[in-house]
Protein backbone atom coordinates (compact mmCIF):
# COMPACT_ATOMS: atom_id res chain seq x y z
CA UNK A 1 0.00 0.00 0.00
CA UNK A 2 1.68 3.26 -0.98
CA UNK A 3 0.13 6.49 0.33
CA UNK A 4 0.90 9.46 -1.71
CA UNK A 5 1.46 11.13 -4.79
CA UNK A 6 4.26 12.96 -5.43
CA UNK A 7 7.60 12.60 -6.81
CA UNK A 8 8.98 9.67 -4.65
CA UNK A 9 5.50 8.23 -4.72
CA UNK A 10 5.34 7.89 -8.40
CA UNK A 11 9.16 6.28 -8.88
CA UNK A 12 8.28 4.04 -6.14
CA UNK A 13 5.56 3.07 -7.58
CA UNK A 14 7.36 2.32 -10.68
CA UNK A 15 10.09 0.57 -9.35
CA UNK A 16 7.19 -1.36 -7.20
CA UNK A 17 4.91 -2.17 -9.89
CA UNK A 18 7.99 -3.86 -12.00
CA UNK A 19 9.20 -6.66 -9.17
CA UNK A 20 7.55 -10.18 -9.54
CA UNK A 21 7.34 -10.50 -5.42
CA UNK A 22 5.69 -7.46 -3.95
CA UNK A 23 2.08 -6.50 -5.39
CA UNK A 24 0.82 -3.36 -4.50
CA UNK A 25 -2.96 -3.11 -3.51
CA UNK A 26 -4.01 0.29 -3.23
CA UNK A 27 -2.34 4.03 -3.74
CA UNK A 28 -4.20 6.68 -1.80
CA UNK A 29 -3.73 10.26 -2.54
CA UNK A 30 -5.57 13.10 -1.59
CA UNK A 31 -6.32 14.73 -4.89
CA UNK A 32 -8.29 12.41 -7.65
CA UNK A 33 -6.08 14.28 -10.54
CA UNK A 34 -2.56 13.27 -9.15
CA UNK A 35 -4.25 9.63 -8.56
CA UNK A 36 -4.93 9.01 -11.68
CA UNK A 37 -0.96 8.54 -12.63
CA UNK A 38 -1.31 5.63 -10.39
CA UNK A 39 -4.90 4.51 -11.40
CA UNK A 40 -4.51 2.64 -14.80
CA UNK A 41 -3.11 -0.56 -13.27
CA UNK A 42 -3.77 -0.01 -9.05
CA UNK A 43 -6.50 0.66 -7.15
CA UNK A 44 -6.73 4.24 -5.75
CA UNK A 45 -8.70 5.50 -2.88
CA UNK A 46 -8.80 9.61 -1.45
CA UNK A 47 -10.43 8.08 1.80
CA UNK A 48 -7.57 7.78 3.89
CA UNK A 49 -10.12 6.06 6.42
CA UNK A 50 -11.40 3.00 4.01
CA UNK A 51 -8.30 1.66 3.10
CA UNK A 52 -7.27 -1.77 2.16
CA UNK A 53 -5.39 -4.45 4.64
CA UNK A 54 -1.97 -4.26 3.63
CA UNK A 55 1.58 -5.86 4.74
CA UNK A 56 3.32 -2.80 4.20
CA UNK A 57 2.15 0.84 4.24
CA UNK A 58 4.47 3.26 2.40
CA UNK A 59 3.97 6.65 3.28
CA UNK A 60 5.76 8.84 0.86
CA UNK A 61 4.39 12.02 1.73
CA UNK A 62 5.81 15.38 3.33
CA UNK A 63 7.15 15.58 6.04
CA UNK A 64 4.64 17.76 8.00
CA UNK A 65 1.75 15.22 6.50
CA UNK A 66 3.65 11.64 8.02
CA UNK A 67 2.14 11.96 11.82
CA UNK A 68 -1.41 12.67 11.26
CA UNK A 69 -1.36 10.12 8.47
CA UNK A 70 0.37 7.86 10.46
CA UNK A 71 -2.09 8.06 13.20
CA UNK A 72 -4.70 7.31 10.75
CA UNK A 73 -3.09 3.87 10.49
CA UNK A 74 -1.96 3.08 14.13
CA UNK A 75 -4.55 0.15 14.27
CA UNK A 76 -3.12 -1.92 11.32
CA UNK A 77 -1.15 -4.83 11.46
CA UNK A 78 0.98 -4.01 8.50
CA UNK A 79 4.51 -2.31 9.12
CA UNK A 80 3.81 1.51 8.46
CA UNK A 81 7.36 2.64 6.93
CA UNK A 82 8.12 6.67 5.73
CA UNK A 83 10.47 7.60 3.04
CA UNK A 84 11.44 10.82 4.73
CA UNK A 85 15.39 11.58 5.10
CA UNK A 86 14.59 14.32 7.93
CA UNK A 87 11.66 12.97 10.45
CA UNK A 88 12.49 10.31 13.07
CA UNK A 89 11.01 7.02 12.98
CA UNK A 90 9.35 8.03 16.13
CA UNK A 91 6.41 10.63 14.84
CA UNK A 92 4.61 7.79 13.43
CA UNK A 93 2.29 6.14 15.93
CA UNK A 94 3.99 3.38 18.94
CA UNK A 95 0.48 1.34 18.73
CA UNK A 96 2.03 -0.14 15.39
CA UNK A 97 5.26 -1.66 13.86
CA UNK A 98 7.41 0.90 12.07
CA UNK A 99 9.86 1.64 9.84
CA UNK A 100 11.71 3.74 7.48
CA UNK A 101 12.50 3.20 3.95
CA UNK A 102 14.44 6.31 2.92
CA UNK A 103 15.49 6.21 -1.64
CA UNK A 104 18.47 8.89 -1.25
CA UNK A 105 18.51 9.80 -4.50
CA UNK A 106 16.33 13.74 -6.20
CA UNK A 107 13.52 13.03 -7.82
CA UNK A 108 12.05 15.17 -10.68
CA UNK A 109 8.71 14.21 -12.43
CA UNK A 110 9.91 14.71 -16.05
CA UNK A 111 13.81 12.85 -15.15
CA UNK A 112 13.83 8.96 -15.12
CA UNK A 113 15.87 7.99 -12.56
CA UNK A 114 17.37 3.84 -12.89
CA UNK A 115 16.00 2.50 -9.56
CA UNK A 116 18.72 -0.24 -9.12
CA UNK A 117 21.01 2.54 -8.10
CA UNK A 118 18.82 4.19 -5.80
CA UNK A 119 20.46 3.86 -2.12
CA UNK A 120 17.62 2.43 0.37
CA UNK A 121 18.62 3.56 3.87
CA UNK A 122 16.40 1.24 5.86
CA UNK A 123 15.16 1.41 9.52
CA UNK A 124 12.80 -0.81 11.81
CA UNK A 125 12.27 -1.38 15.35
CA UNK A 126 12.79 -5.16 15.30
CA UNK A 127 15.21 -7.96 13.46
CA UNK A 128 11.91 -9.55 11.46
CA UNK A 129 10.17 -6.27 10.35
CA UNK A 130 13.83 -5.13 9.41
CA UNK A 131 14.26 -8.89 7.43
CA UNK A 132 11.14 -7.34 5.34
CA UNK A 133 12.14 -3.93 4.65
CA UNK A 134 15.27 -5.26 3.25
CA UNK A 135 13.60 -8.17 0.91
CA UNK A 136 11.29 -5.22 -0.42
CA UNK A 137 14.61 -2.94 -0.80
CA UNK A 138 16.70 -5.97 -2.27
CA UNK A 139 13.31 -6.09 -5.10
CA UNK A 140 13.71 -2.85 -5.62
CA UNK A 141 17.63 -1.51 -5.52
CA UNK A 142 21.18 -2.82 -5.95
CA UNK A 143 22.00 -0.40 -2.70
CA UNK A 144 20.74 -1.02 0.95
CA UNK A 145 21.88 0.03 3.86
CA UNK A 146 21.00 -0.21 7.66
CA UNK A 147 20.87 3.17 8.80
CA UNK A 148 18.95 4.56 11.99
CA UNK A 149 17.23 7.65 12.32
CA UNK A 150 20.46 9.74 13.56
CA UNK A 151 22.70 9.13 11.63
CA UNK A 152 19.62 9.58 8.43
CA UNK A 153 19.17 12.59 9.86
CA UNK A 154 22.87 13.42 9.52
CA UNK A 155 22.94 11.93 5.72
CA UNK A 156 20.37 13.80 5.03
CA UNK A 157 21.58 16.91 5.83
CA UNK A 158 24.60 15.53 3.36
CA UNK A 159 22.53 15.25 0.70
CA UNK A 160 21.57 19.15 0.79
CA UNK A 161 25.26 20.10 0.78
CA UNK A 162 25.87 17.54 -2.15
CA UNK A 163 22.87 18.05 -3.75
CA UNK A 164 21.03 21.00 -2.95
CA UNK A 165 23.77 23.30 -2.62
CA UNK A 166 25.98 22.32 -5.44
CA UNK A 167 22.87 22.36 -7.84
CA UNK A 168 22.94 26.35 -6.60
CA UNK A 169 26.70 26.84 -7.23
CA UNK A 170 26.06 25.41 -10.40
CA UNK A 171 23.29 28.29 -10.92
CA UNK A 172 25.28 31.00 -9.96
CA UNK A 173 27.94 29.77 -12.74
CA UNK A 174 25.16 29.79 -15.04
CA UNK A 175 23.72 33.11 -14.08
CA UNK A 176 27.92 34.35 -14.74
CA UNK A 177 28.27 32.70 -18.04
CA UNK A 178 24.85 34.26 -18.83
CA UNK A 179 26.33 37.96 -17.48
CA UNK A 180 29.17 37.62 -19.85
CA UNK A 181 27.22 35.98 -22.78
CA UNK A 182 28.96 33.23 -22.48
CA UNK A 183 27.58 29.24 -23.08
CA UNK A 184 26.79 27.58 -19.98
CA UNK A 185 28.47 24.62 -22.25
CA UNK A 186 32.29 26.58 -20.87
CA UNK A 187 31.87 25.25 -17.58
CA UNK A 188 30.77 21.72 -18.22
CA UNK A 189 34.08 19.87 -18.84
CA UNK A 190 35.18 21.50 -15.50
CA UNK A 191 32.31 20.25 -13.93
CA UNK A 192 32.58 16.86 -14.76
CA UNK A 193 36.08 16.88 -13.92
CA UNK A 194 35.53 17.79 -10.88
CA UNK A 195 32.94 14.83 -10.38
CA UNK A 196 35.33 12.28 -12.21
CA UNK A 197 38.52 13.15 -9.78
CA UNK A 198 36.37 12.15 -6.38
CA UNK A 199 35.80 8.49 -8.27
CA UNK A 200 39.45 8.02 -7.93
CA UNK A 201 40.59 10.65 -4.78
CA UNK A 202 38.91 11.94 -1.72
CA UNK A 203 37.02 14.95 -2.00
CA UNK A 204 39.82 16.49 0.61
CA UNK A 205 42.93 15.51 -1.87
CA UNK A 206 41.05 17.01 -4.71
CA UNK A 207 40.66 20.58 -3.74
CA UNK A 208 42.40 22.99 -5.55
CA UNK A 209 42.23 26.39 -5.93
CA UNK A 210 43.41 29.78 -4.38
CA UNK A 211 41.45 29.20 -0.52
CA UNK A 212 43.37 26.01 -1.19
CA UNK A 213 46.82 27.72 -1.73
CA UNK A 214 45.91 30.59 0.89
CA UNK A 215 46.34 32.76 -1.70
CA UNK A 216 44.71 35.75 -0.53
CA UNK A 217 45.54 38.22 -2.92
CA UNK A 218 43.06 36.03 -5.54
CA UNK A 219 40.39 35.77 -3.13
CA UNK A 220 41.21 39.56 -2.68
CA UNK A 221 40.58 40.08 -6.44
CA UNK A 222 37.98 37.55 -6.80
CA UNK A 223 35.63 39.26 -4.05
CA UNK A 224 36.51 43.23 -5.06
CA UNK A 225 35.22 41.29 -9.24
CA UNK A 226 32.06 39.84 -7.02
CA UNK A 227 29.10 42.42 -7.07
CA UNK A 228 26.21 40.27 -6.34
CA UNK A 229 26.14 40.61 -2.69
CA UNK A 230 24.81 36.60 -2.15
CA UNK A 231 27.78 35.77 -4.00
CA UNK A 232 30.18 37.31 -2.42
CA UNK A 233 29.07 36.02 1.14
CA UNK A 234 28.82 32.62 -0.52
CA UNK A 235 32.27 33.35 -1.91
CA UNK A 236 33.75 34.61 1.57
CA UNK A 237 32.29 31.94 3.75
CA UNK A 238 33.38 28.69 1.63
CA UNK A 239 36.40 30.28 1.03
CA UNK A 240 37.30 30.40 5.06
CA UNK A 241 36.20 26.80 5.59
CA UNK A 242 38.36 25.59 2.80
CA UNK A 243 41.66 27.59 4.09
CA UNK A 244 40.80 26.65 7.87
CA UNK A 245 40.27 22.80 6.32
CA UNK A 246 44.27 23.23 5.43
CA UNK A 247 45.05 25.64 7.41
CA UNK B 1 58.35 27.52 -25.81
CA UNK B 2 57.03 26.98 -22.65
CA UNK B 3 57.89 28.28 -19.39
CA UNK B 4 56.83 27.09 -16.17
CA UNK B 5 56.86 22.95 -14.95
CA UNK B 6 53.67 23.08 -13.04
CA UNK B 7 50.30 21.10 -13.21
CA UNK B 8 48.97 23.35 -15.96
CA UNK B 9 52.75 23.09 -17.82
CA UNK B 10 52.77 19.35 -17.52
CA UNK B 11 49.77 18.89 -19.33
CA UNK B 12 49.72 21.11 -22.10
CA UNK B 13 53.37 20.01 -22.71
CA UNK B 14 51.88 16.42 -23.05
CA UNK B 15 49.20 17.68 -24.90
CA UNK B 16 51.46 19.88 -27.41
CA UNK B 17 53.95 17.21 -27.91
CA UNK B 18 51.40 15.25 -29.05
CA UNK B 19 50.80 17.44 -32.40
CA UNK B 20 52.50 17.46 -35.52
CA UNK B 21 51.86 20.90 -36.73
CA UNK B 22 53.75 22.58 -33.71
CA UNK B 23 56.96 21.51 -32.52
CA UNK B 24 58.56 22.45 -28.81
CA UNK B 25 61.27 23.86 -28.98
CA UNK B 26 62.70 24.70 -25.21
CA UNK B 27 60.98 24.26 -21.81
CA UNK B 28 62.41 26.70 -19.37
CA UNK B 29 61.77 26.18 -15.32
CA UNK B 30 63.49 27.35 -12.51
CA UNK B 31 63.98 24.38 -11.04
CA UNK B 32 66.32 21.26 -12.53
CA UNK B 33 63.79 18.81 -10.97
CA UNK B 34 61.01 19.86 -12.00
CA UNK B 35 62.35 20.21 -15.46
CA UNK B 36 63.54 16.29 -15.22
CA UNK B 37 59.48 15.59 -16.90
CA UNK B 38 59.80 17.31 -20.17
CA UNK B 39 64.14 16.94 -20.41
CA UNK B 40 63.50 13.32 -22.22
CA UNK B 41 62.29 14.64 -25.29
CA UNK B 42 62.87 18.25 -25.39
CA UNK B 43 65.12 20.99 -24.59
CA UNK B 44 65.34 22.62 -21.00
CA UNK B 45 66.72 25.65 -19.22
CA UNK B 46 66.60 27.25 -15.98
CA UNK B 47 68.12 30.45 -17.37
CA UNK B 48 65.06 32.62 -18.13
CA UNK B 49 68.23 35.10 -19.83
CA UNK B 50 69.21 32.94 -22.32
CA UNK B 51 65.92 31.61 -24.24
CA UNK B 52 65.34 30.01 -27.60
CA UNK B 53 63.47 32.18 -30.23
CA UNK B 54 60.44 31.10 -30.74
CA UNK B 55 57.42 31.91 -32.59
CA UNK B 56 54.77 31.74 -29.29
CA UNK B 57 56.09 31.87 -25.72
CA UNK B 58 53.39 29.96 -23.39
CA UNK B 59 54.20 31.36 -19.88
CA UNK B 60 52.50 28.54 -17.88
CA UNK B 61 52.87 30.26 -14.40
CA UNK B 62 51.89 30.91 -10.92
CA UNK B 63 49.65 34.48 -11.38
CA UNK B 64 52.57 36.48 -9.75
CA UNK B 65 55.30 35.26 -11.67
CA UNK B 66 53.41 36.24 -15.17
CA UNK B 67 54.57 39.98 -14.88
CA UNK B 68 58.51 39.37 -13.93
CA UNK B 69 58.66 36.84 -16.25
CA UNK B 70 56.77 38.43 -19.08
CA UNK B 71 59.36 41.72 -18.86
CA UNK B 72 62.23 39.19 -19.62
CA UNK B 73 60.90 38.63 -22.55
CA UNK B 74 59.50 41.80 -23.88
CA UNK B 75 62.15 42.50 -26.72
CA UNK B 76 61.26 38.61 -27.94
CA UNK B 77 59.72 38.98 -31.99
CA UNK B 78 57.23 35.78 -30.65
CA UNK B 79 53.82 36.06 -29.44
CA UNK B 80 53.86 35.73 -25.37
CA UNK B 81 50.86 34.47 -23.95
CA UNK B 82 49.71 33.41 -20.30
CA UNK B 83 47.31 30.71 -19.16
CA UNK B 84 45.77 32.49 -15.90
CA UNK B 85 42.26 32.89 -15.52
CA UNK B 86 42.38 35.99 -13.27
CA UNK B 87 45.19 37.88 -14.74
CA UNK B 88 44.41 40.41 -17.31
CA UNK B 89 46.31 40.48 -20.50
CA UNK B 90 48.24 44.12 -19.66
CA UNK B 91 50.51 42.19 -17.01
CA UNK B 92 52.14 40.92 -19.76
CA UNK B 93 54.58 43.73 -21.20
CA UNK B 94 53.48 46.23 -23.91
CA UNK B 95 56.12 46.23 -26.19
CA UNK B 96 55.20 42.65 -27.17
CA UNK B 97 52.73 41.01 -28.88
CA UNK B 98 50.36 39.56 -26.23
CA UNK B 99 47.94 36.95 -26.04
CA UNK B 100 46.04 34.34 -23.29
CA UNK B 101 46.17 30.97 -23.56
CA UNK B 102 43.52 29.90 -20.45
CA UNK B 103 42.40 26.55 -20.11
CA UNK B 104 39.54 26.44 -18.27
CA UNK B 105 40.20 22.93 -16.33
CA UNK B 106 41.46 21.60 -12.84
CA UNK B 107 45.04 19.76 -13.43
CA UNK B 108 45.97 17.14 -10.93
CA UNK B 109 49.52 15.65 -11.33
CA UNK B 110 48.66 12.53 -11.20
CA UNK B 111 44.56 12.82 -12.85
CA UNK B 112 45.41 12.45 -17.06
CA UNK B 113 43.16 14.62 -18.77
CA UNK B 114 41.41 14.17 -22.07
CA UNK B 115 42.89 17.47 -23.35
CA UNK B 116 40.73 17.35 -26.61
CA UNK B 117 37.68 18.16 -24.09
CA UNK B 118 39.58 21.15 -22.06
CA UNK B 119 37.89 24.71 -23.38
CA UNK B 120 40.36 26.81 -24.45
CA UNK B 121 40.22 30.78 -23.80
CA UNK B 122 41.66 32.92 -26.48
CA UNK B 123 42.20 36.41 -26.25
CA UNK B 124 45.16 38.73 -28.09
CA UNK B 125 45.49 42.34 -29.32
CA UNK B 126 45.42 41.81 -33.20
CA UNK B 127 43.47 39.85 -35.30
CA UNK B 128 46.85 37.73 -37.02
CA UNK B 129 47.84 36.70 -33.55
CA UNK B 130 44.46 35.86 -32.69
CA UNK B 131 44.83 33.66 -35.69
CA UNK B 132 48.03 31.97 -33.95
CA UNK B 133 46.95 31.13 -30.90
CA UNK B 134 42.89 29.82 -32.98
CA UNK B 135 45.51 27.45 -35.04
CA UNK B 136 47.37 26.02 -31.86
CA UNK B 137 43.98 25.57 -29.55
CA UNK B 138 42.41 23.52 -32.41
CA UNK B 139 45.53 21.20 -32.52
CA UNK B 140 45.07 20.57 -28.86
CA UNK B 141 41.16 21.07 -28.33
CA UNK B 142 38.03 20.50 -29.80
CA UNK B 143 36.71 23.60 -27.72
CA UNK B 144 38.08 27.07 -28.29
CA UNK B 145 36.08 30.07 -27.14
CA UNK B 146 37.18 34.25 -27.76
CA UNK B 147 36.96 35.53 -24.20
CA UNK B 148 38.68 38.98 -23.19
CA UNK B 149 39.96 39.67 -19.84
CA UNK B 150 37.23 41.15 -18.18
CA UNK B 151 34.99 37.84 -19.05
CA UNK B 152 37.96 36.01 -18.53
CA UNK B 153 38.36 36.70 -15.14
CA UNK B 154 34.67 36.85 -14.26
CA UNK B 155 34.15 32.95 -15.96
CA UNK B 156 37.93 32.10 -13.72
CA UNK B 157 35.25 33.00 -10.73
CA UNK B 158 32.59 31.02 -11.81
CA UNK B 159 34.88 27.93 -12.14
CA UNK B 160 36.24 28.74 -8.78
CA UNK B 161 31.73 28.19 -7.74
CA UNK B 162 31.68 25.04 -9.82
CA UNK B 163 34.60 23.59 -9.21
CA UNK B 164 36.96 24.71 -5.89
CA UNK B 165 33.28 25.30 -3.72
CA UNK B 166 31.66 22.10 -4.97
CA UNK B 167 34.15 20.06 -3.99
CA UNK B 168 34.52 21.26 -0.78
CA UNK B 169 30.62 20.57 0.29
CA UNK B 170 31.66 17.06 -1.53
CA UNK B 171 34.31 16.87 1.53
CA UNK B 172 31.66 18.37 3.68
CA UNK B 173 28.99 15.48 2.57
CA UNK B 174 32.42 12.95 2.93
CA UNK B 175 33.07 14.22 6.04
CA UNK B 176 29.50 13.98 7.61
CA UNK B 177 29.54 10.15 5.90
CA UNK B 178 32.77 9.35 8.15
CA UNK B 179 31.25 10.81 11.39
CA UNK B 180 28.15 8.89 11.01
CA UNK B 181 30.23 5.57 9.91
CA UNK B 182 28.80 5.40 6.69
CA UNK B 183 30.65 5.19 3.30
CA UNK B 184 30.83 7.92 1.25
CA UNK B 185 29.58 5.72 -1.65
CA UNK B 186 26.29 5.71 -0.08
CA UNK B 187 26.25 9.82 -1.41
CA UNK B 188 27.53 8.73 -5.27
CA UNK B 189 24.52 7.98 -6.97
CA UNK B 190 23.12 11.27 -5.79
CA UNK B 191 26.36 13.57 -6.66
CA UNK B 192 25.48 11.53 -9.81
CA UNK B 193 21.98 12.66 -10.55
CA UNK B 194 22.79 16.07 -9.49
CA UNK B 195 25.52 16.52 -12.30
CA UNK B 196 23.21 14.16 -14.76
CA UNK B 197 20.42 16.38 -14.48
CA UNK B 198 21.99 19.98 -15.54
CA UNK B 199 22.56 17.93 -18.81
CA UNK B 200 18.58 17.81 -19.47
CA UNK B 201 17.69 21.15 -17.60
CA UNK B 202 19.13 24.23 -16.12
CA UNK B 203 20.26 24.29 -12.93
CA UNK B 204 17.28 26.90 -12.10
CA UNK B 205 14.87 24.65 -12.71
CA UNK B 206 16.90 21.27 -11.17
CA UNK B 207 17.18 22.50 -7.84
CA UNK B 208 15.23 20.86 -5.00
CA UNK B 209 15.24 20.99 -1.37
CA UNK B 210 13.84 22.52 1.42
CA UNK B 211 15.39 26.19 0.54
CA UNK B 212 13.94 25.76 -2.45
CA UNK B 213 10.43 24.59 -1.30
CA UNK B 214 10.61 27.92 1.02
CA UNK B 215 10.57 25.08 4.30
CA UNK B 216 11.70 27.19 7.07
CA UNK B 217 11.14 24.19 9.67
CA UNK B 218 13.12 21.73 8.20
CA UNK B 219 16.29 24.57 7.21
CA UNK B 220 15.77 25.25 11.32
CA UNK B 221 15.31 21.43 12.65
CA UNK B 222 19.30 21.06 9.90
CA UNK B 223 20.61 24.08 11.61
CA UNK B 224 20.09 22.73 15.51
CA UNK B 225 21.57 19.58 14.50
CA UNK B 226 24.78 20.66 12.97
CA UNK B 227 27.37 21.46 15.03
CA UNK B 228 30.45 22.32 13.05
CA UNK B 229 30.34 26.41 12.61
CA UNK B 230 31.91 26.48 9.27
CA UNK B 231 28.92 23.99 8.08
CA UNK B 232 25.85 25.75 9.81
CA UNK B 233 27.64 28.98 8.26
CA UNK B 234 27.34 27.64 4.55
CA UNK B 235 24.08 26.10 5.37
CA UNK B 236 22.79 29.87 6.39
CA UNK B 237 24.44 31.50 3.13
CA UNK B 238 23.50 29.19 0.60
CA UNK B 239 20.08 28.51 1.98
CA UNK B 240 19.39 32.05 2.16
CA UNK B 241 20.75 32.38 -1.60
CA UNK B 242 18.69 29.91 -2.54
CA UNK B 243 15.21 31.55 -0.95
CA UNK B 244 15.89 34.52 -2.16
CA UNK B 245 16.67 33.30 -5.62
CA UNK B 246 13.25 32.04 -5.84
CA UNK B 247 11.25 33.63 -3.35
Amino acid sequence: MLLGTGNVARHLYDAITKTNSFELIQVAGRSSTALEYFGKKTDTTYNFLDLEEADIYILALSDSAIGDVGNLLKNKDGLIVHTSGSTPLEVLPPEARRGVFYPLQTFTKEIAVDFRKVPLCLEAENEEDYKILEELAAQLSDLTYRVDSKKRQQLHIGAVYVNNFVNHLFHIGHSICKEQDLPFEILKPLIGETIRKIGEITPFEAQTGPARRQDQTTIDLHKKQIKNKARKEIYSVISNSIRSTYG
